[in-house]
């Protein structure tokens, strides 16, 4: 049974009663609850010691579940390093809606990870563009959610290896909402709706994808790539011939 | 004209007397001799103040060549930090052979970089895989060296965004030694050949390779996208309705 | 030089005065008009004899456009086949709105290229979101047409090599509005604006987009791959040797 | 439990004695039995009637294979029409060896997928270049062949989307001999080893790879997107609005 960490910063929900009344266990309690469904799940919060991110607890972790926020800040660097060398080493990453600006995530990319945003209670409407991926399975053409936070393009990320999701928003933005990305032997799934204030976790269709996605990322199972100086596999023959260009 | 500057860690030339002797005005000096025929061409070298890489000599720049091996550590965060911001605000990057492993491809790469590698003066073939590449523009089917340091799979990148060159090697192994990045509004192209000990800069093709990526990563004209928060495009009708999921 | 034909099917011009209203130079005329302030430029119709695509046509060509919507069934096959080759040598094609449904498209994509459509007079907003591709060259942050039709996702396509722009509609749907795809040696760019009854070929944006569309889609000059029995390179040593498995 | 049906053009295996030495049961048979120890398996041959893929077939296989050379022409276009529709309906592809000139592969990729070749009794490695894809989970960091055909480069195939693994050939060639591709719902996966005279079907890693690829390709579970006329999901305000260019 995969294995699942669900890690969030948890402070909008100590310092905001609106978002502590549509969490009431945190947005971390909210995801868990439908994972454990399917995933053998633990969470694990900012303040927690070492974020509880211990090196058994990501020893043990198949994937990571990241949601983050106000306080990117605080999280150890030392912690981050270790979070990117599991990635590399094969651990599945899911980043979500504003872990998008986290150390982890922009580590990763290689760029600002930066966007345009807006809070107006406005309509998001993700389009299946990959009907292919198994990130999609279950879902129909697309989700509409009533009231989200507005995340709109330019979106300062590489190129993704593949864009499943795309958002049409009420005033008059896109966004590439479900970008997959390898790094190392590690997958990453970006997926963008669930801003602090709005039921979005509890949305069937945007648990299927998490679903999804974590089954997605689950590690790949082959032994390490060997690195470094390597004995040749065959005989080497031109040593001692004049060099001609 | 496209201001291209060359940047060599230029200590091989000064440790290694056969470096010296291959290359006796610098790799950089090399490089930058062809790429006169075509391009405004300014080179610069670890040793210079900042690394030759002043905040006027950045701007100036549209693309950077980058060949580091021995000293990637002497270079300074904040120099590399700029290198950074001016790539993602357009400026063409081509790191070329042991550059794989420089500070400033890592952190745009977000991955080790890491490969197999082998000093044998063994015969490396590149084949150009992507004939529709402007890179790839006045190559034959494949470029011969007859001697070369081998890199080889598996190389730790993120998936480029185009393969252009394959390499055989005579040991036995494969890589992919032509491939392109995008970050933020800046191209990188990875160019594998390059050991300080083989004549390889003086290879008419090589030098082919290296001009037509100068002229692909040069900047795109467009103005920076504006990112942060956004005033709505179209009317917001949905607020204060009630959410229905 | 680069030498350019305007290919159009020509029919609704001829049949509907609206448009011929909009394009009293046929839609092939309007893109010829613009074209020819940097390019070598010839048109070719439908009707014309072999549709203005003869050998001798087709060769002196470095980059086809092609615009058709009501009578795709009656471009002949030999004619169709004859592009495709045109294409795989290294032609650059560009194809446009309605094109998407054309034999040529459809042939080279290996899909349906089906995707949703509505006649609404309604606004389209094509956002960048790969502002270092030189097809957005001289574009803002977006090109916003008053009035389009609507083209939506799932548009049935390849995986593009590149999406330059992505589409709001203001009806509710996204689109992967500019795409690029590679074939043999050739390059095509899909670009979406352009519905028969606006005037959106007048815009200076679309201009601009077109115009670097031609300059990416230019053929790269190298030899044609070779195919078929080859010699080997290398001494091959294992012959007679037992089958170690 | 994944439907597979294997197809197999079933020709040297009646014609060339050494073929059926070392495939008894044919290609087809060699590549059913390792296949039934995870799926449910049938066989169709280019002999049978409508070469074994009826509609009730077709519509009750989750992923075919495809193996053919000799006889890529007598495939019937109405078959292959079929073939093609299922897959951009989800069915997933899985194209051997060979198979690479096959009509059901060259029409859903749109190229000639031709290649260099030769018959030379010489060694293949294909190095691992993307240890986080599960088509390559449970093997090392290459698979060695001793003796197989040769296919080099050019390989004349749209970018792919995935390129899990590259082969080093003891002439001199490389080759993307592992590759995916997605047309429609449906996933594809060229493999490329499995000469008809070399008992590459019974290697352990080869079969694990086939495994693996019957895997990832199974259908994904979502409605067929709807596609044509689609009335608006927002109101549309702009008609009868002047036209602001």
């Amino acid at each position: 049974m995969i294995k699942v960490t669900v890690w969030n910063e948890n402070r909008h929900e100590q310092k905001n009663p609106l978002v502590g009344e549509v969490y009431p266990e945190g947005i971390h309690g909210a995801i868990a609850s439908f994972l454990k469904e399917d995933f053998e799940v633990r969470t694990a919060t900012l303040d927690d010691e070492f974020h509880g991110l211990t090196d058994d607890v990501l020893k043990e972790t198949d994937v990571l579940l990241w949601w983050g926020h106000i306080a990117h800040d605080e999280v150890d660097d030392g912690v981050v390093e270790k979070v990117k060398q599991r990635v590399l080493d094969g651990m599945g990453l899911i980043v979500l809606h504003s872990g998008h600006f986290s150390k982890i995530f922009k580590t990763l990319m290689g760029t600002t990870c930066d966007l345009k945003w807006r809070e107006a209670d406005e309509k998001e409407r993700l389009w299946v563009i990959d009907p292919s991926h198994p990130i999609a399975e279950g879902i129909g053409e697309c989700i509409e959610l009533e009231k989200e936070e507005m995340y709109g393009e330019h979106f300062d990320i590489p190129t993704p290896d593949q864009v499943i999701f795309l958002s049409w928003f009420e005033g008059g933005e896109v966004f590439r909402s479900g970008c997959t990305f390898k790094r190392g032997k590690g997958k990453i799934f970006y997926f963008r709706p669930g801003h602090e204030t709005y039921p979005t976790y509890y949305h069937k269709d945007i648990q299927q994808v998490i679903k999804n996605g974590v089954e997605w990322a689950k590690p790949t199972k082959l032994p390490k790539p060997v690195y470094g100086n390597a004995k040749p596999l065959e005989e080497i023959k031109c040593k001692n011939q004049k060099i001609k260009n």
